[in-house]
């Protein structure tokens, strides 16, 4: 619970259980990039100006639905299901995770990232892995302030789905992870790209080569998830407070 | 149970647990109106006259089952998962909520529709925010009637949702909410906007300095609430009856 | 269980149980057929040669998951979710469900039906309602054909979301019937229309006052979904052979 | 548990539960492939140079998504739901199915899969039925390890679907194997097809008469399926370790 070293927290973060955690991670994120990144790259390979096209905006926002609902739920009892950097980055702040543990869930992250890319780029023989941007007319601080709003959202759903106190919704929590996802790019899509994670985003930058902008996909993201994590923990579901939560509830629901 | 003064109501408003059910509102209508206000923004970017295109109203119908969804989802433990003024008002006139905490619940709803509207004029840089509007050959009175249907479809279908004798069809209760709105939005779209949510028409009219057709988001909206949760808890599944009610369910399903 | 004589059977049709399940199929039907003609003519006012873009395919197909699985879904524990004369007849052919009482639910899902197709051309003032119809190199035999076997699929997707020995699964079931008509709709949308439910092509037929092919729609159909109950309750999961039907599970699913 | 003769294991695979398994599988890979092969016969229909408009993309990713969803759902606790060559391959090389038993259900999806599409083609008097292809630039090898990678990924969130560990997320199961297909379908559809499914390779190939890169719909998916159930039985969630997974799970949720 309170392990006073580095060194016995590393040794946590290098059991057998940690080692299939990451590799879940690895799993899940590969799939989620592929399908993202893929996405757009089938967009564009049918019409070579599909970022302008409604369809395309649909596409990628059910690709978000879809990869991220899945890639949660396969990874969600080994590894939590995090599948983004800012929601390990979350966890770390609010002390559900180790630090050296989330460093070890990052790396798996950004390097199943990149691996998606390079697999994309490779199989579909060299066509263009698109990046994330933003409109001309938007500052790199408001689509900073876009993407950590929107990670907001998404952090803050991740911590509802992984709440044990709602009994049978959890049922359906990756499902509403991946809805989050995809009801944030339906609207910030041709305004910032709708990444709302840093791993996509710098996969994506770095077998493209253009870093321009990148860091509007890790400062929003992460300050907008470290936000949404402490605010479910520490106020709206007070982990000392499961009585009042549930009178909240009957209050509020009161059918 | 029976508080005899308002001012013992009033008091029954501002306990932590209420509270937090106001912040767990603001929050989840914030991103429900960011996703399908934003979404009709992204639209109309791709494509100035996407109001006339198909896929725009595809777009449009599934940021109203993604986000209404994850939004109820988020806010189901703490609220109740309103996300809607008109649900709310439909909760007071059954009397599952005190009026006054539907007064708190009415301005989070309304406070995070004007300020979701705000952000995505201030984040996009000044995009034209749009209104709901009806069809040129419509008359007030039809859109009205329209949309109250609809929001009883809507109400109806929360109110099962936060049934608890459903037991195991508890757990997609949520879902099933955001799917009736996008049905609803699929039919209504072109029509009356099939807004469903006095708060969404408000915050967007605010924004846009545009109230024009305001009441037909209001008067059909309430009126139709309020007979779904009526009719819901008195004739359909009054709770005086539990046991009929499951012979029911056995008479009518029967495998 | 063994009702003697007919009036003894009409008696069990008209309890205040029973005449909340046809309130509820009333209900659910109206939102279903409102979402699924309402949607088609979304399309045709959007783009008045709609029918020939694959836009309004999506548009057809999600508006039948979406208002199919949120009309089981709110009828579910009231009168078992048929919306649909196809699964009414399955049900009574597989004696799950008596005669008189089939008909009353008969009745309610062709009523609802009618007026939600008066009220979508009240509302929209005239607006053109569509029927469903066949493509012109197709022979009415084999759109039945066609019709018939998508409704099999659809009633035995419905058999196994009431089975009650599917324990957790049992919380989706709702879903997965919409989704079921949602992919049969996506294959047969531009051949003979993917009605599956004579209620639906009963209505709009009315309103419209187009009769031709209607037949297509009832023959079909209703032959469809009686094989799909007989079949699945005496064949694939027989109610004699619980044992066996959780050891064939054991010996497939095997993890 | 462990037959020691062929003839022994023979004859567990002609009980009347693996009959009934059988026609489960015949019964879901059917409908499966009717959705998504006429999703591309109707997406054709309605635009003759479908295959390059974005719309087209989206149908045949929600197909994928509703019927896999759905076909998994009705097959579940008969055979599995396995409604896949590749599947049933994995679970043979994993020893949770016998080889006789897999032969049976081979057959069972084969032969569904071809019935399914000359059903497609004579109800829609001979509209053309449309095979899997590779885009031109792309090589044969290529395309096999995308499809390969693929099913990598479908089969792994076929095995946690699966998996009793799951307590209640085990509902969801059947969604996240069709939203994991439509995520795939969305990246890799203008490249290899994505197909994922020999069985649905198959017969679409031998009712068009066109055999040509038939070795990648097979080659790379048999292998990625057994290599996906081998790494989620032995490595990611090992049967021996029951605590050490859940211990995984509470140290990266922590929630």
């Amino acid at each position: 619970m309170a392990p006073t070293s580095l060194s016995a927290r590393f040794q946590q973060s290098v059991t057998p259980a940690s080692l299939r955690a990451y590799l879940a991670e690895f799993i899940s994120t590969f799939f989620y990039v592929f399908a993202v990144v893929g996405s757009a790259m089938a967009s564009r390979k049918l019409l070579p100006d599909a970022a302008a096209d409604p369809s395309s905006l649909v596409i990628v926002a059910i690709a978000n639905v879809f990869a991220l609902s899945s890639a949660v739920y396969i990874a969600a009892s080994a590894s939590g299901g995090h599948v983004n950097p800012a929601v390990t980055f979350a966890m770390a702040v609010s002390g559900h995770v180790n630090v050296p543990t989330a460093l070890f869930y990052w790396i798996s992250q950004l390097l199943a990232s990149v691996m998606a890319c390079i697999f994309l780029k490779v199989t579909t023989v060299g066509q263009h892995v698109p990046t994330f941007a933003i409109a001309e007319e938007m500052t790199g601080f408001g689509a900073s302030l876009l993407e950590g709003v929107m990670t907001f959202g998404l952090v803050y759903t991740v911590y509802a789905a992984a709440d044990p106190r709602r009994s049978s919704l959890g049922a359906i929590g990756p499902l509403a992870v991946g809805l989050m996802a995809g009801a944030n790019v339906l609207a910030a899509g041709p305004f910032s790209g709708g990444s709302m994670n840093p791993a996509c985003a710098f996969g994506s930058a770095v077998i493209a080569g253009k870093f321009k902008n990148q860091a509007v996909y890790w400062v929003g993201p992460l300050i907008g998830a470290s936000v949404a994590g402490l605010l479910y923990d520490n106020v709206v579901f007070p982990p000392q407070a499961p009585d009042s939560a549930r009178r909240g509830v009957s209050e509020g629901v009161g059918v």
